[in-house]
């Protein structure tokens, strides 16, 4: 086998062997194919795609690259988001789920751009722990039914030497190469059943619905043909999930949900996904699966799986009833509409991104993060707010101009005037 | 500008400006962009093709990554054929062209895979140098109206860098790049009017007529768009050109021609191309261009062209009247039918490859030339022989068992059996 060939095959929309992709995948990650090959073969694959049997081929290649891991725990259920802007639904729905009796184990990752991710925010609880061996995991999860950990550094090497081509190569867009990624990672950590979230919109990293439905179906089939129970949700992410964006400000609000306080978006998008679990887990139909989920959180038994889960993680927790444990921000700085407004869209993805300047997010792998920085939204699409009103505040420890933050944040707003005043730059 | 969103609009279809294209090949000559960002664009180029503005700022990008010559001679004329085998053309039509008064200047490459190169041929000649000063080749054009000489490394360097890489990432077929490839080279050297001979067929790179029309019709807009009087001719590459391959036995071939003793199809080939240069040049109409081509050969005084070129270049004019001091091989084997057949196809790169095994060509830039190797063809499409007859003569001075290199020329010709006998393997 050559590289040549394998190029020239997805050039010319052949189709690739299953013995093809194995080789094509080992001999990169091995350093025998140098980059250029791949990054070549990589933009065929955007542009020609790849079959579903390809797909499977490409995913089991890039799962088989590293090491799988086997948890010793009946029932277990993954979770995968395909990431979005105040995306904390994990440590909602990983409790409620748990308390309703399966067993939650999630590695996962952290955040990169606009998207956080769920372990940075659960690292901003004081002292949780998110690297625990395989066996401290294993224990948590057995106790109290969730855990998450940071995923493993031997876990699909293939996926970080591709992903990180693909980000430096202009081929990242792509379904098949997107689902690989994602799918590897899950099938390297075995669970029973896997729940897929597929954000769309402004917020998300597909912007049309359409794109994040194929992606969905094709994840699906290849979690199928992998032979877990899988199902695919398609959500959607046009405006923040819920009010808070950056880390402890997001475990603040998840923790407003599994006191029950809150029964607003992302109480009610917490529950559906957490009925789709017991549901893959075959725990009773999506209503009554629904209804356990409920119960789960009004008794307060999915706030008590959190607390546990945090205590054995090493984490204070003392946050699960007083959130001003969590890092607070110095500075803070209140946007407020300067006319009537209605608000008529949001650039989420920009609303993630002011939320990374002030110190929330990372733009290369090695940033630090303000865990106490982000923002809060407080008006959402269709809203109609009076001159004074406030649209947002922002949070940060290291940055006290808010200037430019601000301006970014008006911008991702659309907004339409609903004052009576003649229109003009005044 | 980066190379990422300029990779990004290429895969997305969107058109890249001037000053685009221009940085893009600029940062990659210096080093600025890495091959795998090059490769990843190359493919996406290959895929969704480059419009004729896009594929003139290439072509000029690329020429203006080197040295460009400007001959101190009026009415030049270049020449270029894209390849194919036993292609000496160029040996009969400059000399041709140069009788009848115009100034044909070529800076050639040398032979690369199944094709030869004109520069390989022409040092089959004793003593014949094509390494001359700019000084020296202006001084023979001059002088002769004829010369060739081996392209000069200072010529595109943009072009070198990304053929290799082409060959090595399969992204070789695109006709925007094939075009930018040779046009930036033509460019190069200043010349006021430019005959394109695109080859398809078995024996060419462009297996289709019709891919071959394509690349012609671009050729010639990029030519003109230069300001060049451009035309772009497409020729059978079905069958090898004349009979001979491989380097001395091609010389020899291309003399018998000159020499007035050949009339067949590399007569009539080289005859039309010659007028079609003449036509550009602005003498006269075709027909009369064809006349003043054959008057050329039966006057000898295109072989005189030819013979001062030789001396002129430090080559042994003599052989102009005697062949037979050229490179002999030492070694040769006749293929000859077992049974009657009629030959109904040839694979004309696999022919070339014969050749190219035999000792005439190379496989990679370092590889060694035998110049006496080759084969003489017996027979082409539609002849019928009788048990016995010659079908092909291979020669070479390195290699003494020829039974591979038999076996694969007999596979290379489609026969049919005409004998009476009841088929069967016997």
């Amino acid at each position: 086998m050559n590289a040549i060939d394998i190029i020239n095959k997805t050039k010319r929309s052949q189709t690739l062997s299953y013995e093809e992709i194995s080789w094509l995948v080992r001999s990169y990650t091995s350093g025998l194919i140098p980059d250029y090959q791949m990054s070549a073969w990589l933009m065929a694959v955007c542009l020609n795609g790849l079959t579903e049997e390809e797909t499977l081929a490409l995913t089991y290649a890039m799962r088989d690259s590293g090491d799988t891991i086997r948890l010793n725990i009946p029932m277990t259920v993954d979770k995968h988001s395909t990431g979005g802007v105040g995306d904390k639904t994990s440590m909602i729905i990983g409790p409620a789920a748990a308390a309703c009796g399966v067993n939650v184990a999630k590695m996962s990752g952290r955040g990169l751009g606009h998207t956080g991710g769920t372990i940075d925010k659960l690292e901003s609880i004081p002292g949780f722990r998110t690297d625990l061996s395989l066996k401290e995991f294993e224990a948590v999860v057995k106790e109290t039914g969730f855990s998450v950990v940071a995923q493993s550094e031997e876990l699909c090497p293939a996926d970080k030497k591709m992903y990180s081509l693909r980000s430096a190569s202009g081929t990242v867009e792509s379904i098949p190469l997107i689902c690989a990624s994602i799918m590897s990672k899950k099938l390297a950590v075995e669970a029973d059943c896997l729940l897929l979230d597929v954000k769309y919109g402004t917020g998300a990293f597909m912007k049309e619905r359409s794109e994040a439905e194929k992606l969905a179906r094709l994840m699906e089939k290849i979690g199928k043909a992998a032979g877990k129970k899988c199902k695919a949700d398609v959500t959607d992410m046009n405006v923040p999930l819920g009010r808070n964006v950056g880390n402890a400000l997001e475990v603040a609000e998840a923790l407003e949900v599994l006191r029950g306080n809150d029964r607003g978006q992302l109480y009610n998008v917490c529950m559906d996904l957490t009925a789709d679990m017991l549901e893959l887990a075959g725990k009773g139909t999506h209503e009554e699966c629904r209804a356990m989920a409920e119960e789960a959180i009004s008794s307060g038994r999915a706030l008590e799986v959190f607390r546990r889960t945090i205590e054995l993680q090493g984490g204070d927790p003392r946050v699960c009833d007083d959130s001003s444990l969590l890092p607070q921000a110095r500075c803070s700085y209140i946007i407020r509409a300067s006319y009537d407004i209605e608000v008529t869209y949001m650039n989420c993805e920009e609303i993630g991104m002011v939320s990374l300047l002030l110190g929330a997010g990372r733009l290369t792998r090695d940033d630090n993060i303000d865990m106490s920085a982000g923002l809060v939204m407080h008006c959402t699409i269709g809203d109609k707010l009076t001159a004074g009103d406030p649209i947002m505040t922002l949070y940060s420890s290291i940055c006290s101009d808010f200037s430019e933050a601000a301006l970014r944040a008006l911008n991702a707003l659309g907004r339409r005037r609903t004052d009576r005043m003649i229109s003009g730059d005044r």
